[in-house]
């Protein structure tokens, strides 16, 4: 809607608007105060100026494309309408995907944005129903399935004849797989497995896409072969009719209903009522069912574990990003909005001129790099360490597995309050849908319950933890990650402070290791007491958890550190990334000041030093926030918000998005007529 | 749906489902555990058994009525469908309450439970658009008008004949009222008042009801007269013509759009085009306009201080309700919920038995208790201040005020922070609307930004406490709620630490008086070195919060403390009550560790017996857990959970409310045909 126009309805009859011009101003004048080029930054976070030019062109590609627009936003349909709007959408997006691919024009690159928090969720805001089937199903086919079925299955996967998902969690089960109680029974007779669900809590429950959208499902149950349970495999098993859509013979389907957010991914609930597939329909790369029932094992139950961690790489990603725009839009909308008064009779200042709005703020930027960086690095270990897998090696797994369960849980955990502390630092504006704040927060919070549960995943973090002290104190050396255990072994934990970043990582993995050893010593002191060593790690397994955190946290800003000092950029970008890292280390000394006190070597003055130094940082990064977070080069479509467009115009779009409202269209509702006025006219 | 009937369609061919009794067994088993009587306890929350019985016989004649019930659950509604049922209901609803007060069965107390987020809630789930009528409006023109301006207006409001809300806030300002830009000029020539939007950012924006349900407001303006501006003062617009609803001339209205929650209160926004008024319509009990514009100023600005301390008040009550809701909601759940293995072999435990998820559930079911008891006693301290005020002694109002202002903050933000843990620690199905906890959130985070936003409410209690400390140092005596600062200007703060609940109580009052006392001495220091008073306030303020936040800490602490010693009950709850204070206190401690680390007197050792006294009232509370969440005595239709109700079928109820969706009406959506048919047979 043109904003003449826009004015003229809402009741203004000049387009003459003191705020309009006020507000890009403000956020013109922040950008002119950068002491560095923005640009740097967005190259040297896409990898390249190339790599910047390419993810460009593809947002505008879909970005401009009408038929991936909304007409009315989402958020004011029914469920229902939600949901035919997603696969209506879907269905289009994938379909421009393939014939780009088809015509040499995309690649993994192109599907990976796609399904990202950032292009991806510009076109599908609140999830999307095909998302398993290329992130789970066909996956999974190529990992887990013989050359056979893949050239089976996948060919008309890839081309979308079929449309898939992953059925693994149930109503009674999630992180706890060996739990699963749906049911496969191999019958030697007609060479078929019977998939079954015995109980209420064995439906699967959640699976995206499950609903109402795939057709065939990849199925996590219990096999059972000459009359033993073998453990939990996976079946390719048809849900509904290729043509009809209508569930297949005993297959019991729907979704489950509303959430606080993804309400466009159509998860699902599925039973089964003694239903038969063909043996091959067994995925058995690894292990196998023979056509008498014999059972052969796979040479490792490790190898499974590619897909889970792979997931939980991703999840850093993504959340790194939605923080990017949650911060985004924060920054440019405290540059824009102003309050209250400083001094008496000065013009209403900037509220990011307000100390507590800023440190509201800017350690979230902060945060958006440390993830983004430990993401790409975590990516690279995992690239390492699979490779090493397919020789055989499989010495760094566990270690892997840890780095992956704690930086998935830690960074899902602080990007969800993160993004809440974004969302309350934009007042009550933030709660409006159109903020696209809640969404973010939505789809963030999700993550710290799906793909492992964020405390269980500590806890097997911690697991590792403790086994490698238990080697430290052994005398046997340690693999990179936890090698600063080595020295508190001899030493106890207490350094001098030393009061720069060097000092502040050498502080966390002192605080960490001070961790483990208390909460080893604990464990060893309860067993010694005569309590079993479950029952001791359960009683001290709150400890256990805050290890795996202190531990994460030392990653992550030892990464953070070595990351920075790996980078070619001119001394002004040097300089502004430097006072981010700082700001980073420090803020997280003073959240957890209770860890580094004493016997940690840190003292009370330190710690007000530190706040001190936290303060001085603060105001150095003021003038640069609008340009950092312009660098991240989240395009308007992309934030979908009417609080952090580029421009500024905040109020402008407010008015913008309300006018969208199906109620403001008609300047009575008829509920006036149907219920109000007889009750405002029957003098109670 | 009855449960056969729901299995048939599940898929099931018999009714025998070894959940379901499993799951009631469980929780069965708990209450039989108990050591105390719960009654006893709901008994001493609801003041005395009379009370107890009057609330669950209005529960029960609000809650078994049909009229008020849903066909399909407001959350599969489009936007424009939940806003009419909202009206539906909220006139049947509002009816009901007059003709029961007609018929001398209602009174106070009843309308107080219609908009509370209890029974309130119940009903109108996510927000009621009567809401300001009964909360701000009436009260209003009560509070402000004068004698004739009452009888004019308040018949006709309290019998409904007409509709209004209360329209302070504006686009551009929020909690900062002085900033307020709708414009209110005198006329003595037509003895009228012209309101006036002079810009965008001053229409009006966010008042409930205001959208399209309210036919008059009251308006908060700038008033201008004889040449000057006189401050803000209200004034009653008739926004809509009473027979056709439709906007009166000049008046441009209209709703906001969809938000993360409440969406149901129809939030609106409001401008003025010369909008003429008579002068009658100023409300001018305080401040006066006389005929020729001579203006009379009001005898204090702080007469108008009441209505705003009562809904701070009112919010703390209103977030201890909806925490106790999530708190019996997680309890039960976890006592339900049986996942993973403590030990090989064994039956999976219930959740509730792992020390990590006690460690998530108990600290806030003493949340509970601490924020009623505050709640409690605030608002006999603000009964016992207006008092006082009435026969005009003012002396206490700004303790008062510092005091609505910290526990407003503070337990908006430990509430919403409670229920997302409460949430988490249902996992996955935490995430599920049909749980009720993220409504519960959504009503309680937007406390954290509305009547006050939270950063700003800590700072104004700083300022009172800034001045406390001058105070103190000067000798004059202060406070009761400040005292504690008198003896740490003699001592340094740092006591000796006493290991008992006592003990923590002093200690919670030293570290809020060691932090004041340093920002204090940060201020002044910066101000020696050159800087202005309010930059020395601006650079200090991430303290100064933080000085609130541990005053409002030791102030919860406290009240907890002492309110516990006037109960008289029984050695078993009273052990139960003790138990719960102490965790509280216990768990405080812990979480700012840092801040009672030295200087403040407590050292390492202390902190670790800490963190064992905290596990040993875990498992302390273990066995009551259940049973104390009972004694809140929240029955299932204010829970509005399928994980939360009484008895325990989760599963069940997960299922029939999944049945409950529009999509699972169908087995195959028509968007299969439309779009999705088309895209599986192109042949990408």
């Amino acid at each position: 809607m043109a904003w003449d126009n826009l004015m003229y309805k809402m009741g203004f009859k000049t387009t003459k608007n003191v705020v309009y011009n006020k507000c890009s101003e403000d956020i013109e004048n922040e950008r002119k105060k950068s002491t560095f080029d923005p640009l740097e930054l967005t190259h040297l976070l896409d990898g390249g100026p190339e790599k910047t030019l390419e993810r460009r062109e593809r947002e505008k590609l879909f970005l401009s494309d009408p038929e991936l627009m909304d007409d009315v936003p989402a958020e004011y349909l029914s469920h229902k309408e939600k949901y035919e709007l997603s696969i209506k959408k879907a269905c289009k997006l994938f379909k421009k995907v393939s014939q780009l691919r088809d015509q040499g024009g995309g690649d993994m690159e192109m599907f990976k944005q796609m399904l990202s928090g950032m292009l991806g969720s510009a076109i599908l805001k609140d999830g999307n129903p095909f998302a398993l089937h290329y992130v789970m199903f066909v996956p999974t086919i190529m990992g887990q399935g013989t050359l056979e079925q893949q050239a089976l299955w996948m060919g008309r996967a890839w081309n979308c004849e079929i449309i898939g998902t992953y059925a693994q969690t149930e109503l009674g089960h999630g992180t706890f797989i060996r739990g699963l109680e749906t049911t496969a029974h191999y019958d030697p007779k007609t060479k078929e497995f019977i998939i079954n669900s015995p109980t209420l809590t064995s439906y699967k429950w959640w699976p995206g896409g499950l609903g109402h959208t795939a057709n065939y499902a990849i199925v996590v149950a219990q096999l059972y072969t000459t009359g033993a349970c073998r453990g939990i495999h996976p079946f390719i098993v048809q849900l509904r009719d290729e043509d009809t859509h209508k569930p297949m013979k005993g297959i019991k389907i729907g979704e489950i209903g509303t959430k606080l957010g993804m309400n466009a991914t159509n998860n699902g609930y599925l039973g089964f009522d003694k239903v038969r597939i063909p043996r091959e329909n067994m995925l058995m790369k690894n292990a196998q069912v023979l056509e008498d029932g014999t059972y052969v094992k796979s040479p490792s139950d490790k190898l499974t574990y590619g897909t889970m961690m792979f997931v939980r790489v991703v999840i850093v990603q993504d959340v790194a990003s939605y923080l990017s725009k949650a911060v985004t839009i924060a920054v440019r909308y405290s540059a824009v909005r102003r309050q209250s008064e400083l001094k008496p009779g000065e013009p209403e200042p900037q509220i990011m001129d307000y100390r507590t709005q800023q440190y509201k703020l800017f350690p979230n930027i902060a945060s958006c790099l440390a993830m983004r960086f430990a993401a790409m690095w975590l990516w690279n270990l995992y690239n390492n360490i699979t490779s090493e897998l397919e020789e055989g090696d499989m010495e760094r797994l566990p270690e892997l597995h840890a780095l992956a369960c704690c930086l998935k849980s830690v960074c899902s955990a602080d990007g969800a309050k993160a993004i809440e502390t974004c969302r309350l630092a934009c007042g009550g504006h933030g709660y409006m849908t159109c903020s696209n704040l809640p969404a973010t927060y939505g789809l963030v919070t999700a993550a710290c319950t799906y793909e492992g549960e964020n405390t269980v995943l500590l806890l097997q973090t911690a697991r590792f933890l403790m086994k490698a002290w238990h080697q430290a104190t052994s005398g046997i050396k340690l693999t990179p990650t936890v090698a600063y255990l080595q020295s508190a072994v001899t030493s106890d934990t207490s350094r001098h402070w030393e009061h720069s970043l060097q000092g502040i990582v050498r502080a966390h993995q002192d605080v960490a290791a001070g961790k483990i050893k208390l909460a080893a010593t604990n464990m060893e002191r309860r067993i010694r007491g005569g309590i079993s060593p479950e029952d001791a790690w359960n009683n001290t397994s709150i400890e256990l958890t805050q290890c795996a955190e202190a531990h994460c946290r030392a990653i992550l800003v030892n990464n953070f550190v070595q990351t920075l000092e790996t980078f070619k950029v001119s001394d002004s970008l040097h300089l502004v990334l430097t006072q981010l890292c700082e700001l980073y280390a420090v803020h997280w000394v003073l959240q957890k000041s209770g860890d580094f006190l004493r016997p940690h070597g840190t003292s009370r003055d330190d710690i007000n030093n530190l706040q001190t130094w936290l303060e001085t940082l603060l105001a150095q990064i003021r003038p640069n926030a609008v340009s950092i977070v312009d660098s991240f080069d989240i395009c308007d479509e992309v934030l979908s918000s009417a609080l952090g467009a580029r421009d500024g115009r905040v109020y402008e779009r407010l008015f913008e998005e309300a006018a969208k409202s199906p109620l403001n269209k008609e300047p009575v509702n008829k509920s006036f007529h149907k219920y109000l006025k007889p009750f405002l006219k029957s003098n109670l």
